[in-house]
């Protein structure tokens, strides 16, 4: 197989965001549009990866830096236009010998299978492959003109359409593969000659034809190809991709009552048996193992529920949360970095963060961990089988022994051995009569003040 | 009226669900669909019910029982086809005399109002009464092939259906009603000389047209007839029912700003006048009273919600939860298996279980009833008026005397009598400049741990 | 131009709305129809508005009293009809000289914008313009016929009408505008001779064609001329209402990865570069700043959210919570009446009423502002820097200094000095065994109550 290379465009803005991020960090299932292209790209055989980029955003080049190496990054600055944007590539590639794909940083639906045609087109012999679709509203896209014999003459701009041109339906998705070697030479042919007086990546078309090579097009759905320059096109994108999951799921074997209201993550597992509920959010990083439940209004992150699990209503998992086999996680409880173990639960209004639950525990009501002290975080054990009492205050770093008890409403500031029951109270004083004086004095100020 | 009788062929695994449970354990409205079929056929006026179980599922036999008695469920075993599976009910219906319905267990959406022009149509003179539908897509249905006269002359799978038959838009839904007598002579005459060598329930219609009896149909709309074979499936039928229960209590005069965000339960009853915000769960078993509030993000089981009481933000209300009139339960607030009292109100952060709170008491907020000690549960009971502070334990079994109050942060152990103030609390303790030097001392802690 | 007043129609108690809350008190966007229609009057440039009352309704009349002053009702009693309910305000406007718009109270999705053409068509020299409409459904809607030249010649109510009437697509919207001496001439000759006994507004238009002056009608949308007589068609209009606000916030640069998901108030703002996740409900009186991030499962009303603050998921923000730039409000916490300075952070299970919280403050998880004694409401001040400890109470009026520490679990009735800690608690004690000897004591009553 012909080696495979990509250019990336992601040097805009995306001014049309109207949002301080860039637009190729905006995100669909939790990830951002660069990262989703590149791992397409990648899925599709690219060995090779460039990213143009702007000078604008640092985060876009450490995004790339941190996924491609560090010199995956190609600046365009200033910015003369999406041929000049490819262009800049033109060094870094110099030694590259295969085909080349040149794909927009924003196109949040698009798969590997979308792209395989432009390659397959390349094989054929075209020295050009164009991706083009059909779309509802023609008016912001450039036509695709084909000849008799189905080649591609050229692209033209919506404004520079004749109106023959403008009844062409196919139109142009800005996806291209060629040869190196073809397209570094089309583009460094091309001119600013234009009322913007930018170096047009279209123009290439005109050139491989006037080299007399055969230019083809493939006809991609529109929502494979669809980019994303608005928050609506964005949330436009998102809601395919949801509805894309959901049915993953469904035919997977996931019950869902209701799974227009439940929201993936791009990496979400979830295995056949599992039940989610109404109102759940996946946030990026779960799995989910078979027969667990995952009850409404539960959000989960970075987080694992183990076979039989039952987390929610109300549950929120951050990061390192694992929550072992038949535990149960229950409403207005929060868990971050702990490990629950099997058959341990907490079921109401507890914040377990930074240790460990071991297997049978039973974390009473109101519990809080307290693992931080403005400065460090420390770690909670809870050893197996204890029992802690509703309201307690477990003050890190502490472990409670294997079978130990701690009191409702204790602070427990010291370590519990094992088996032991921990205490933190004072005796409990009874003032008779007190409320009903108190209640007398408070109406009588009450009434008072109302008389003002 | 003839009697009439049911068979219920719950006998399949229902494999393409993907799921350990069983298919017509499987649930729409929070109801299994063998629990729904019942309903409809009892509805419909069948008083004897036969139920067609495999030898997989111990959950379906006992649910059956449960509902039906014990001599409800019959045992089909081993699965020889579905007209196998009818005639393993004749023994029991030997002594029976009158009409039969035959029906599949997964028809989550069916109505008894579906199923009266069959039982008409015997009325009427037909030996044979059988539901078709015209489906959508027609590719998985047998269809029925009809005579000049109308008459059903007999069910063509889709396999072997001819070019012509495969035209035809009628379908069969799987329904089906005959006398008793007629039916099991039929089905005694089937054979299985069949590539899958079963017993085919449809054979039937050619055994009555045979004997020259008359075999009608009545076309019922899709919806009605739909099957669960997928969790797809499942979850279209499950928006359907609940597209149905907001139109229903809109119509009623139950005020939901955004219906398509509230999920009912097959039993859920709310009077007009009572109001529902966004985002609400109404799980099995809840009743509410006219002028109460549901508010978003709640969640209901088992529960009754009295006049003008307010329910919610973020309420969870479980199973014996009684929300006395004009009393309210707010946010991140659980009660479970106690009943509140007339105006009292729990509106932060509490967990009440088992117990009762009098009429005007206050709950503070963080408040918890500690009823688990790990074997047993305990009942807390609040008096009329008391006052409980806020971060109060109350460690049942105890009893908070009317009028009483208890002091923030305390845990209460003992019974308090009526207007007494109880308390549990150390001397607050101040230690000067101790803040400052902990955070001397960490910063350079951290300091040094970065440099290392 | 011309002067410009309004008489909304106002007097029927709705009772298609099976609520015991009369129609235009009902809501869409958080905002009564009837604040709704005079905010679109308003707009419109009427600066005269009358609004005609029933005698049921102390809350109407109160609403408009609020909003217009004492003298705006006028009431109708008894209720006679549709032009009666108009010739009420007949004295209260005989001083008044210009155009009077007629309209419904119950327009939720009204706007001036859709008014303007009425007034035109006065100005352009009709005596009278009515709002007509082509609705998709004419059942119930009197038909507008007009002559050839257009003008319109009468209004026929459906059950009058013959069958060429009963074709016409236009129908009547029940808005009209004409001038004061004009209007109430007409109003004057209507009679009350049909079948019901009333005297109808639609009469008008009869009058003005007698007097041969000229009636035009404006088509509207039906979207725009909309009532809301039943909870079903009020939650459509809620809907739309919702709709519209998602397209206009996405629009402005808001990130919304799920806007179907995200219900506004009538006045919500959120500033271009703010992100808001899954189910958030803003109620009315919120205003979010750039850069903010208001996570899933979140409710806010009456609050602001300053430049960079991270809320939710599962916050409630209540009326007065201010939350400071860059500051955090997490899981299960509710914050009222509390502004929390720059930098803060109170992210687990805590209630923030009444008070202040210092920048950069730490408020622990499960911390309570004990701001009530069953009588009065006290502030809680937690200076600068603050590290206020898990689990702690803080009994109202207090302050906590700047710097301060509070010990977990500490109930803190006394102010703390700045930079001290300040802690409430006992010693802990171990009891050695005591867990083990409590399990087995108990699992033996467990097993005697079993054996029973």
């Amino acid at each position: 197989m012909t080696a495979r290379a990509a250019v990336i465009m992601a040097a805009g803005q995306g001014t049309r965001m109207k949002s301080p991020v860039p637009k190729v960090l905006h995100k669909v299932g939790g990830r951002t549009l660069l990262d989703r292209i590149i791992d397409t790209v990648q899925a599709a055989g690219c060995e090779r990866i460039h990213v143009i980029v702007g000078n604008h955003s640092p985060e876009v080049r450490a995004l790339v830096a941190r996924r491609l190496g560090e010199g995956a990054a190609v600046l365009q600055d200033p910015p003369l236009g999406t041929g000049h944007a490819v262009l800049c590539a033109a060094d870094t590639l110099a030694d590259y010998d295969g085909d080349v794909l040149v794909v927009n940083g924003d196109c949040p639906l698009l798969q590997a299978s979308d792209l395989e045609p432009l390659f397959e087109l390349r094989a054929g012999g075209a020295a050009l492959a164009i991706m083009g679709f059909e779309p509802q509203d023609q008016l912001l896209y450039g036509r695709l003109i084909r000849g008799a014999d189905g080649h591609v003459l050229r692209i033209v701009e919506p404004s520079q359409c004749s109106e023959q041109e403008r009844a062409v339906r196919l139109c142009n998705a800005g996806m291209y593969v060629a040869d190196r070697a073809d397209l570094f030479r089309w583009l460094s042919r091309l001119t600013n000659d234009n009322p913007k007086g930018e170096y047009f990546l279209t123009g290439i078309v005109a050139e491989a034809n006037a080299e007399e090579l055969t230019v083809r097009a493939h006809i991609a759905s529109e929502t494979a190809v669809m980019g994303a320059d608005t928050q609506m096109q964005l949330s436009q994108a998102e809601a395919v991709f949801q509805q894309r999951r959901r049915a993953h799921f469904l035919a997977e074997g996931v019950g869902m009552p209701a799974p227009e209201t439940v929201h993936f993550a791009w990496d979400t597992e979830i295995a056949p048996g599992a039940v989610v509920e109404q109102f759940v959010v996946f946030a990026p990083g779960v799995k989910v193992e078979t027969g667990a439940v995952i009850r409404a209004f539960s959000h989960l992150e970075g987080a694992v529920v183990r076979e039989g699990a039952l987390v929610g209503p109300y549950a929120r998992l951050r990061p390192g949360a694992e929550i072992g086999p038949d535990a149960h996680i229950g409403n207005f409880v929060e868990v971050k970095n702990v490990a629950v173990g099997k058959g341990a639960k907490a079921n109401h209004l507890s914040y377990l963060g930074d240790g460990e639950v071991g297997a049978g525990a039973n974390i009473g009501a109101g519990t809080i961990f307290c693992n931080y002290d403005g400065f460090f975080k420390y770690r909670t054990v809870v050893g197996e089988g204890a029992f802690i009492g509703s309201n307690t205050a477990l003050v890190a770093p502490v472990t409670i022994g294997a079978g130990a008890m701690t009191g409702s409403g204790s602070v427990i500031t010291r370590d519990v051995p094992d088996h032991a029951l921990a205490l933190e109270r004072s005796p409990q004083a009874d003032k008779a009569g007190w409320a009903r004086a108190f209640r007398e004095k408070k109406s009588a100020e009450k009434a008072a003040r109302g008389k003002k």
